[in-house]
C-alpha cells in the first residue's frame, strides 16, 4: 500500500481543529490560562509538523465580544506561529473574491504582497463568535483584515445558501474546501428541507476533487429539527469535518447512506463539566493524496484532565437510607472516588509535564430513595487545593416517583424550563420534547425534584452549561425508565395524552413530520437527478487503509489517479476559472 | 535660506495628527462616519506626501474599548495605507526593547521581516484609549500586535518616569523621539514637581539631535495642578507635539522661557460643540532636517464644517424684555443667525466636494434680563434636512444678579457640580477654583441658574461635552465682571471669605501653592547643573524660516551642522549602543 504521505508534493497536510473557546473562564484564578495555552499547543503542532494549512470548525473565540487580552493574546500567538520563511506549497484555484467575501482583502492572506505566511489559517464562524451587529462582522473578521486568519464560509444571504469551495491544489491532488459557518439549527434544517441550501462543484474534474464539508451545528439529535441530520449532506462529500459538538470523536466514521466519512475533533477546552467533554482531547493530521485520505489523531498534552462518575445512592452495599449517620457515610464515600479519581488523574500526569496540576472532577450523586444532600461547600474546602473546580465537584440528581405527581409536575417544570430560555432555548425545548419522545417507547417519566431542577435551571442559564439539562434528562431517561418500567406506573393513554397536548403547542404535528420526510425524499431524489451518482465501491476504494499510530482504518486499496498540475507557490492573486453546477 | 526639504535624504518628512477619536458617535445617523472618514484623508495625505513616518498624540480610539466595526475599519485602513513597497529611509539606532516595552514584538513593526511596512505609524495612548486591565493593555495594543502602529511612551511604572526617546537617522538628521502616553494631570503635575520624571538623552553628540516631544495633557490651565505648566518640560527639547487638546493651534508658538516650540495639532474630528472646536482643522507635515525644522499645516477637508455664533438678548436693539411677544422676536432672530451661519457654510464649502454637507450649528443665547426660553424641539424640526445637530443647536445660558442669593447658590452649586463628577472630575473642580482665581483679581460672580446649570451638568455627565462647563464659566466670567464690576455689588472681603472658605476645602493652600513654586525653581536648577544649558540664540538660529504657503515662520538663518550617518535602511533588528545619561 502507498503511503499517502510519502509523496510530500502531492500530499496536502491539514491541522484539523475546531471550537478552541478562546477566553473561556480567562478570569478563573486556576483555569484562566487554559484556553491559551491549549491555543499555543496546537499553533506549535501545525508549525512542528509543517503542515500545508490549518483548518478550524468555528467558535475560535468564546466570547462574541472577546476581551481586549484574548484578541490581543491570538493576534500575538498567530503572528509568532504562522508568518515566516516557510514556501507555501499549494495553489488556489477559485474565484477568491467569492471565497473571502467579508473582507475588503479578498485573497487569501499568503498571497498578500504585504505579508510573509508560512501557514495559513481558514476557519468557520461558529455560534459563539459569530457576526453580529449592522456591518455582519465577527470578531474572526479582525484577524482577517489583519491578515493572521482567512475566514471563509459566511454566508451573507438569509433566503439561500451557496457553498462555494475554495478550490486548492497541491501536485496532482485537488483539494475542494466548503465551509458552512454556524447558522441556527432549525433555521438551517428547514433550509435544507426547502432545498435552499446548495453545494457549488467544479463542472470540469469533477472526480478528481477530494471535498472537504466544516460545518458548525448539531450534529446529535436534540430534537426532530433541531440538528443537522448528515443525510441532508450532499453525498459527493468526501469527510466533513463536524464543529460544534465538544466531545472528541475524531476518528473517522463513515455514513453508510452517504459514503462519506466525518470528523469530530471536539473541543479543544471543557466548556462543561458534562461526560462528553470527559473523552481524551485530540486534534488531527489529516493528509490528503488524490481521493485517498487518512486521519491521525494527535492527543491534546495542556488540556486539563478532565474525571466524571457517578453514583448511585440506592445501590450501593454497605449502607441504606436507613442507616445511622448515613449523611456522613455518603459524605464518606464521595470523598473516597473524587480521591481515587485524583489518584487516578495523578498516575496519567505523569511524564507529562504540560498537563496542568489540578484536574478537573464530577461527581454525580443519585441520591434518590429516601437519602439527603449535604453541604457540599465544606466537602469542596478539603480539594481546595487539588482540583481545578472545587465548588463544583458534587451533583446532586434526583428522581420522582409517586405517579400522582407526575401530571402537575410536568406543568410546572415546563413552565420553568421554557421560561429560562432565551435564545438557546431551542435546545431546551427539544431536549423535553426528546424525553417526550423516549417515552413514547417505554414510560413516561417525571422530571427532577425541585433541588435537582433548581439546579439544573440554574445551570442552564449559564449558557455554557446547557449541557447540564442535557445530561439530567438523559440521567432521567436511563435511570427511570428503568424503575417505571418495572413497576409499570404509568399506562399508555396517560402517556398519549400527555405528548400531544405538549405536541399541540409546538410546532410539528405529525403531519409536519411527514412533510419533512417526504421533503427529504424530494432533495435525494433531485440530486440523483442532476448526476450526483454515489459511487459506492469507488469512494471506499479511493480511501487508503493506513496502519499509522493513532491513526484510523479505513477501507482497502488505493487506486492512484493523476493528472499534471500547475504546481505555482508563491503570491500573486489567483483567479479560477473553474465554472459551477449545482450538485 | 536653504529649504529643509531640498536635501531628501537628510530630511525626515513626518506627517502630524492627534485626538483622532476613531469612532465618536458611529451610530449617529448623519456624523457616524465623519472620525472614519478623516482618518482616511489623514492616512491617504501620508502617502500622497511619501512621509518617513507618522506621528499619533493620542486618543486615536474615542472608546476605551472600540467597537467590532471601529476596530474593523482602523485595521483595514492602517494595512491599505501602510503597507507596500516603498522604502524606508531612516534607521532606529536606540534600544527598540526599551522604547516598544508593551509588545511581545519589541522592535519597529518596518523592520519585521515578514511585514512589509512602507509607512510606520507611532503613537502614544491618550485618555480616552488609555491601557486598563491587569495586563496593562489599551487598544493600540492590538494595532501593535498586528504589527500596524509602534505603540510608544507606555511609562510602566508608578513610582518614577523615564521617558527613553526613539532614536532616528536619516542621513546626516538624528532625531530622537520622546513620547509619554497620558497620565491623569495631577498626578503628572506631582510627579514633575517631585522630580520623577526623566528624559533621558544620548552621552554621544547630545547637540546633533533634534528633540521631538509628544505629550497628550491639559495644556490649558485648568486649575493650579490639573494640568502640565510647559516650563515643567525640560529645555533641551525643540519642538512639543501637545495632544488632548481638540483647538487646533497647529502654528508653532515659541515659549520664551524654555525656548522650545509648541504645535497644537487639536483634534481631527470635534467631539463637543464648543468654541475651541470651530477652530478650522488641520494636520502637520514636519520636516526636521540638522537641528531645522519647519511645520507645514494642511487643512483637512473631510472634517464636518462647525459655526458658532453668541447672541445676548439684552444687547440687541429691535426689542427688550417686555417687547409684546419678545419670545417669538427671540426666536425668529435666532433662526436668522442659524440660516445666516448655514449660508455662510455653504459659501465656504463651494467647491470642497469632501465636506459633509450638513454642518454643526451651536447658538448661544444668554437670555439674562427677564427673557424666556423658547422651545427648541421645534426649532429643530426647521433645520433637521439643513445642520447635522439639529436637536443641539441652541444652547441657553443666563446670569443671576442679586447679591442675596450669591453665597448659597454657589454652596448649593459646589455641591451639584462635584457630585456630578467622577474621575473626570478634577476638571470641574479646577475649573471652578479657576474662576474663583480670576475673581480673586476682580468681583466675585455667581454661578449660573438651575436652569444653566442643569444644562451643564446635564453636559458635564456626558464626558465629552465637559468643555461646555468651562464654556459657560468661562462666559459667565466675561459677562458678570462687567456687569457687577460696574456696580461694585460685592465686596474685596466677601469674596476672600468665599475663597478662603472654598480654598481650606481643597488641597492647595497658599503655603502648598508657594511649596509648588519653590519645587519647580529646584528642578530649574537641577536641570542646569546637569548640564541641559539652554543655549537660546543657537536654537533660534537652528529653526530655519521657512515662507512655505500654509507653514509658519521661524527664527532666521540655518546653522548646518553635519555628520556622516550610516543611512542603512531595510530590515534587520538594529540594537542601539548610545548610553544615556539623566537630562
Amino acid at each position: 500500500l502507498a503511503h499517502p504521505g510519502s509523496n510530500l508534493t502531492d500530499t496536502f497536510k491539514i491541522l484539523i481543529a475546531t471550537d478552541i473557546h478562546l477566553g473561556y473562564l480567562e478570569k478563573d484564578a486556576i483555569r484562566g490560562n487554559d484556553s491559551f495555552n491549549t491555543l499555543d499547543e496546537i499553533l506549535k503542532c501545525a508549525k512542528t509538523n509543517q503542515v500545508d494549512f490549518i483548518l478550524l470548525g468555528g467558535d475560535l473565540f468564546h466570547e462574541n465580544k472577546p476581551s481586549r487580552r484574548c484578541l490581543h493574546s491570538c493576534i500575538t500567538m498567530l503572528r509568532r506561529y504562522c508568518m515566516g520563511d516557510t514556501p507555501i506549497n499549494f495553489n488556489i484555484l477559485s474565484d477568491q473574491t467569492v471565497n473571502f467575501n467579508t473582507t475588503q482583502f479578498p485573497w487569501v492572506n499568503y498571497q498578500d504582497e504585504n505579508l510573509n505566511i508560512s501557514i495559513p489559517a481558514f476557519s468557520i464562524h461558529g455560534n459563539h463568535d459569530d457576526p453580529t451587529g449592522a456591518e455582519g462582522l465577527c470578531a474572526l473578521d479582525l484577524l482577517s483584515a489583519s491578515g493572521l486568519v482567512n475566514h471563509f464560509g459566511h454566508s451573507q444571504s438569509v433566503e439561500r445558501i451557496e457553498i462555494s469551495p475554495i478550490l486548492m491544489q497541491k501536485g496532482n491532488t485537488k483539494l475542494a474546501l466548503f465551509g458552512l459557518g454556524s447558522i441556527p439549527d432549525e433555521r438551517l434544517y428547514r433550509m435544507f428541507v426547502n432545498n435552499q441550501v446548495t453545494m457549488l462543484r467544479p463542472k470540469e474534474d469533477q472526480d478528481e476533487w477530494f471535498n472537504l464539508f466544516t460545518i458548525h451545528q448539531n450534529r446529535s439529535k436534540h430534537g426532530p429539527t433541531n440538528y443537522i441530520p448528515e443525510q441532508f449532506l450532499d453525498e459527493f462529500i468526501d469527510l466533513v469535518v463536524w464543529g460544534h459538538e465538544h466531545e472528541c470523536l475524531i476518528a473517522p466514521t463513515r455514513n453508510e447512506q452517504q459514503l462519506f466519512y466525518v470528523t469530530q475533533p471536539g473541543s479543544s477546552v471543557a466548556t462543561s463539566l458534562s461526560p462528553g467533554e470527559a473523552a481524551k482531547k485530540h486534534i488531527g493530521l489529516l493528509r490528503v493524496k488524490g481521493r485517498k485520505m487518512n486521519l491521525q489523531k494527535i492527543p491534546l498534552k495542556t488540556v486539563r484532565q478532565f474525571f466524571i462518575q457517578d453514583v448511585v445512592l440506592d445501590d450501593q452495599d454497605h449502607f441504606t437510607a436507613d442507616t445511622p449517620q448515613v449523611t456522613k457515610k455518603v459524605e464518606d464515600l464521595c470523598y473516597a472516588k473524587v480521591t481515587e479519581m485524583l489518584d487516578e488523574a495523578e498516575r496519567e500526569r505523569l511524564g507529562c509535564p504540560l498537563t496542568p496540576e489540578k484536574p478537573l472532577i464530577r461527581l454525580r450523586v443519585d441520591y434518590t430513595g429516601g437519602f439527603d444532600t449535604f453541604n457540599t461547600s465544606r466537602f469542596s474546602q478539603k480539594f481546595v487545593d487539588r482540583v481545578a473546580n472545587p465548588k463544583d465537584i458534587i451533583h446532586f440528581l434526583r428522581r420522582r416517583e409517586q405517579k400522582g405527581d407526575i401530571k402537575d409536575e410536568v406543568n410546572v417544570d415546563y413552565g420553568k424550563l421554557l421560561k429560562n430560555t432565551a435564545v438557546e432555548g431551542l435546545r431546551v425545548e427539544d431536549l423535553v420534547k426528546q424525553y417526550f419522545e423516549a417515552t413514547e417507547q417505554t414510560v413516561q417519566l417525571s422530571l427532577l425534584t425541585e433541588h435537582g431542577m433548581g439546579k439544573a435551571i440554574q445551570e442552564f442559564v449559564d449558557k455554557d452549561e446547557k449541557d447540564a439539562i442535557e445530561e439530567l434528562i438523559t440521567y432521567q431517561l436511563e435511570k427511570t425508565q428503568r424503575h417505571l418500567e418495572a413497576r409499570g406506573v404509568i399506562t399508555e393513554q396517560d402517556i398519549d395524552t400527555e405528548v400531544r397536548r405538549f405536541r399541540d403547542s409546538k410546532k410539528n404535528t405529525t403531519e409536519e413530520e411527514n412533510e419533512i420526510k417526504e421533503a427529504i425524499n424530494r432533495a435525494k431524489a433531485h440530486r440523483l437527478e442532476h448526476g450526483n451518482v454515489p459511487v459506492d465501491s469507488d469512494i471506499s476504494n479511493e480511501l487508503a487503509l493506513d496502519s499509522d499510530e493513532g491513526s484510523a482504518p479505513f477501507a482497502p486499496p488505493t487506486r492512484g489517479r493523476g493528472r499534471g498540475g500547475r504546481g505555482r507557490g508563491g503570491r500573486g492573486r489567483g483567479r479560477g476559472e473553474l465554472s459551477y453546477y449545482l450538485s
